[in-house]
């Protein structure tokens, strides 16, 4: 059911003050950034390889990105996993009682998404996405 | 520099069970599991796409792993990053004052390997690794 990590996401204070490392010192290149109102992080997006770095910036104070912030720091947020059908995989999931944030896909800035509960999986939060074709 | 993303290291409290999800419910494939005592951890990969999962478990109290899951929990550990010349880029990183944990490259269970440290990265923990031809 999955192919490939599709990318790792990093909670950081400052996207501007993050690219002085990862796109200026690291040399990655930066394929997207785009600020996502309804889920209240900015969000940048740095080609390695066939995977990416997802640098994610909390915008509120009041959401699952911002609190992880305060709590744990910056640092590893998820890893994601890409998949070829998240609701059949979602559904199998399901099936075999594994824990899930979302009980739907829904639209992130990778595509069609859904997150598992850091409890299934030893307290590592994993998404999963099936890519949009652009 | 960097070609892609070689794994992602999750620290667990015991391998055995955090099996159960990762190879039982995810059906991923464990390719290796050694014990390095060396450095006190037992380590699992299992094989996902072009990348890995690294499962790492202490085997001692007093490593930074042991550290990492007395202070933090289990979780996303590091991210480790392909590269072809770990030498030349660490010497790379050296000459830009990036802030490293290892001066020089050793060997791990992935390759030939440097970690910087995570200061240097918002809070990230990275390792380089120039895989061992098999």
């Amino acid at each position: 059911m999955i192919k490939n990590v599709h990318h790792v996401g990093v909670v950081v204070r400052d996207i501007e003050q993050a690219l002085g490392f990862y796109r200026d010192t690291l040399g990655l290149r930066v394929h997207k950034i785009q600020t996502m109102d309804d889920q209240g992080v900015r969000a940048a997006l740095l080609t390695l390889g066939d995977s990416e770095i997802e640098l994610l910036q909390p915008v509120v104070d009041d959401n699952g990105v911002a609190r992880y912030l305060e709590r744990r720091g910056e640092g590893l947020h998820h890893v994601c996993f890409e998949v070829d059908d998240v609701d059949g995989d979602l559904r199998a999931l399901q099936k075999m009682q594994v824990e899930l944030i979302d009980q739907e896909p829904r639209i992130g800035i990778a595509g069609r998404i859904c997150f598992l509960h850091p409890s299934a999986m030893d307290g590592t939060l994993v998404e999963l996405c099936e890519p949009i074709p652009s």
